[in-house]
């Protein structure tokens, strides 16, 4: 393929990775303090550059781990940027990638010293270069994708309530959601397991907890359904 | 972020274009014939390197133009493709993008020299590099698509039958529809405007033809419903 290939069209290729976590107060991201130039101390997605050796995935990977200690966290491409001024020194392409992580069972990997920092999606800073275009874009991915696969194993605890399960849901719709019908929306997908047991903290008579039935839940992120919330 | 950024770790970048087009015979998929090195004479998508100074949908744009004189033809980024031996000769990330064309309008506007031809998407002849894989991707994507936005006024006649409409669907979902069932459905996305005039070819009686009403297709495009056929 070199008959139409100048050296003068280099460009440089980086990944950058969307993490969303959620807690009892929301859908949130994970952002870093830039520790160099350009932009040294704005807010930022965790970033590198690709290694010839490796693929964007591998490379979202690395650079997960890199800034947080974060491992075997799998991350889905979401889109290549390439607006010829969007890096305003080089000429960079980056491939954004994003992730749904628990961010009670991950709090104590994130290495403190590149100030890794939760931020409420509705409360999100201005970020270096195109970084909001891309947050705002995973955003829309992640709702989208709430109407065709399961949403939530990775994002809360083993055992949830169904209050939980909904505020999850309207926290990544950002709009309420009647709670019988969304219960009932969700008992037919048929990928929940009742437990016998009972969270007693969230109300006099207690609420039933649920897990996911991991089979199901996987087979349905294979064969997309239709939930139309 | 010159700070972790290596010479040797440069790659090369180029696009490809999975071009779909639709006619009585069903969903077809535009081919080239490679005419250089690697490869050469194998059939291929149409693609090409990354110019410094535009960026990756420019560049398919270009790339398009270039094998078929085709202009002004939307394309959707697909995926970044990156596994590290997926061409045999340089290290090359590519990204794919993909179109809907209409072949009756396009056809004559095609450049013959490049040996481009149209295929339908059940008998694909074995393509370059990971190209096979890239298809296989764009029409799980396309039948993705027709869950959660219109499809149609890009692949079909300007004033189309139901019973065409109907096989478009079925074409691109590979199954056969209950034809009143679709209808219901097609119906309640409230995107087409049934004319008063027929197509006398394809009955008696003659068939009702629609044209699509471009502005509700157009806010549908923008605000995904979700249609379970």
């Amino acid at each position: 393929m070199l008959n139409n290939y100048n050296t003068e069209d280099k460009v440089l290729l980086s990944v950058d990775c969307i993490i969303f976590g959620f807690d009892n107060e929301g859908l949130k991201i994970l952002l870093i303090k830039r520790d160099f130039e350009p932009e040294k101390g704005k807010w930022s997605l965790m970033g590198g550059f690709l290694k010839k050796s490796e693929s964007l995935n591998g490379a979202a990977i690395r650079v997960l781990n890199r800034y947080t200690g974060l491992q075997d966290i799998y991350m889905e491409q979401l889109y290549a940027y390439s607006e010829v001024d969007r890096d305003p020194v080089d000429r960079t392409i980056s491939v954004a990638f994003y992730a749904l992580i628990n961010i009670e069972n991950h709090n104590t990997a994130l290495i403190q010293d590149h100030e890794a920092e939760w931020f409420s999606i509705s409360k999100m800073p201005k970020l270096i270069f195109d970084h909001n275009e891309m947050v705002a874009h995973a955003i829309r991915r992640l709702r989208y994708r709430t109407s065709t696969k399961p949403v939530g194993f990775e994002l809360l605890p083993e055992k949830f309530t169904m209050r939980q399960l909904l505020e999850l849901y309207e926290a990544i719709l950002d709009k309420e959601l009647d709670k019988r019908n969304f219960i009932s929306k969700i008992n037919s997908l048929d990928i929940l397991v009742k437990l016998n047991e009972k969270d007693m903290l969230s109300s006099r008579k207690g609420s039933y907890l649920y897990m996911f039935d991991k089979e199901k839940y996987d087979a349905k992120l294979l064969n997309h359904f239709v939930l139309n919330l």
